[in-house]
């Protein structure tokens, strides 16, 4: 999407085909920079460090990864190495596994002195399918948007937003977002309530930025307020993105989610998951049973990272020393409190039939 | 309730009973300090720029400014001005208009030189009243508690509670802490899951100093981590307080209770409101009509107060320079998701008949 007027993308081969240009998103809010990555090593710490995040950003940053990893030894140890590095830097991103596994297949067959240029094709192969997922879900998200403005003709879709599903966690367009820029290019006016999103403060970081700096129309609240705009129909509708939806459509996402789409039931709003095909997981039915919790450090909770008046950025205490805090990272909210779920093949309930009727060769024998 | 042992008021008359006494509570929760009023004008500037909050402890403070007023001229011009000096300090609050009214109800008959005693006495009283209803609060919450420990046999009892009705906003005991406090005493085990209260943080600032130095076991979260935990049976009941509940028993707390009560319906926890019957609005029925709700300052939300790792109290941003903010204070939890009020003359449904039950005297004719 764009900055300020410039279309970026979250990463880019440099001019020479040789490198990589990331946005470094530890500098966001506060600066934007962009980062080059030149290394096998540049790209693991990329990862790792996160200068990256979010789950289509990290799996086309590991197939870069391998790319760079070949121009500086195209040997099948070369290779090997290039995957172990990368796999231990987040070790539970499924869509790293699925990207090192998919640059193995494009590169395994190939004589090495073949593979750095295969590498670096078959990486913006990958950095392309994400986008196209993502403008799919766009496409599929954005009649819902249009039938509600055409139903409050000229004021605002008021659209409320969790954490940041946004184009900074994929290549581009982002997931929840997606509707939301396909919107505003078809020009209906929109208008976005931002959960901060405590503890990481994704929402106030991250989305905030790229909502602004594309020109879309925003107010931050935190995380409290989502339930009273929603009483006094100030949101028209909920869209949010997942980390994990199970095959009858329970969405794992972010913490406080759940909380959201509760107050959209008790309030009448249609509640959204926006979510590409690979982050539904077949194995799972029951997500409150079956999807694990991550539980994060408890510093997040008692500290808040921001910007002083004197520039400088860090964490400041919010709670007396040594107060124990408890810190998880993700919430289930149950499919039947979800509307419908927008994927790249459209939109469709949050259920076994709903999911299956888009998925069908995903239906057991 | 004890600070590392020692008891404490969070108002309290100097031991040469004309001058008084408050904890300082803009210091907290990274330092404990006490400050001492010796004028009108100190008592003024206490309550306007907030070493003292709270509605209960506001109308304390401002019943012994008006009796420090007295000390210095105890005129009819003296208390006259005095009592346009401290209503001007916090227009809204309700406490401390009705404090200032009990003190010229009992000071306007006196002769001038019998004032400045009988101001202190009649502000002790206020104080003293203040304890009294919220030590009933917590009588009449303890079994509700009790009867959870029984179930739960050595298991800790598990309360959540948002922002802080603890006894930092009252004189002493607090109101929705009040039964937490009383359970405490009684030898039940009891754990507190504490919510930040963003945007002003006061659960991690005040619930948690006031709960760790009192030494209740405690956890704190993020506002988005109590439905989470719900779900995981990991809270046995919710108590909050209330800034104003209608007389059919809408309850207006800070924002997120809302959210909070929302969750605890779905999760089947009872969900509790602790609240002294002046905070009862007889006048109102319907809260999401009737009451009105404060916007405050976008900068509660767009910055975070907290102390810096050099020690420096400050605030830091969380979002990009310029982001729009909305900053609702306030929201109403519907009757219909309250399981219970707790009030001094004991505990009731949230209605109207449950209201009318234990106050027959507010029955119209």
């Amino acid at each position: 999407m764009r900055v300020d007027g410039v279309p970026y993308r979250t990463i880019w081969p440099a001019e020479d085909g040789r490198r990589v240009r990331v946005i470094d998103q530890r500098a966001l809010p506060h600066a934007f920079r962009i980062a080059e990555l030149a290394s096998l090593a540049d790209a693991a710490e990329a990862i790792a460090d996160m200068w990256v995040r979010g789950a289509p950003l990290i799996g086309a940053t590991a197939a870069y990864g391998v790319a760079l990893a070949m121009v500086e030894d195209p040997s099948d140890a070369g290779l090997a190495r290039a995957e172990d590095r990368l796999r231990r830097t987040r070790p539970t991103a499924v869509n790293l596994r699925w990207a090192l596994e998919a640059m193995r297949a494009a590169l395994a067959p190939l004589r090495p002195e073949r593979r750095a240029a295969a590498a670096f094709a078959r990486a913006a192969a990958i950095a392309d399918e994400d986008v196209a997922i993502n403008r799919a879900i766009g496409a599929a998200g954005l009649p819902l948007i249009a039938a509600i403005a055409a139903r409050k003709r000229d004021a605002p879709v008021n659209v409320l937003t969790h954490c940041n599903a946004g184009w900074l966690a994929t290549v581009d367009w982002g997931t929840a977002t997606a509707p939301i820029y396909r919107a505003a290019e078809a020009g209906i006016a929109v208008h976005v309530w931002v959960d901060e999103t405590r503890p990481r403060n994704q929402g106030a970081a991250l989305t905030a930025w790229e909502l602004g700096r594309h020109g879309v129309p925003q107010t931050l609240i935190v995380d409290n307020a989502g339930g009273h705009l929603m009483q006094r129909g100030a949101v028209d509708m909920v869209i949010v993105g997942t980390d994990r939806t199970t095959a009858r459509g329970d969405v794992a996402n972010k913490i406080g989610t759940y909380l959201k789409a509760l107050a959209a039931r008790d309030c009448g709003v249609p509640f959204y998951v926006a979510l590409p095909s690979p982050t539904i997981d077949w194995s799972l039915q029951d997500g409150l049973r079956d999807v694990p919790i991550e539980e994060r450090d408890p510093a997040e909770v008692t500290d808040v990272l921001g910007r002083a008046p004197d520039g400088r950025v860090g964490p400041v205490r919010v709670c007396p020393d040594a107060t124990p805090a408890a810190n998880p990272a993700f919430d289930v909210t149950p499919a039947r409190l979800v509307t419908a779920l927008i994927t790249e093949r459209g939109v469709c309930p949050a259920s076994a039939e709903g999911l299956a009727g888009l998925f069908p060769e995903r239906l057991r024998a």
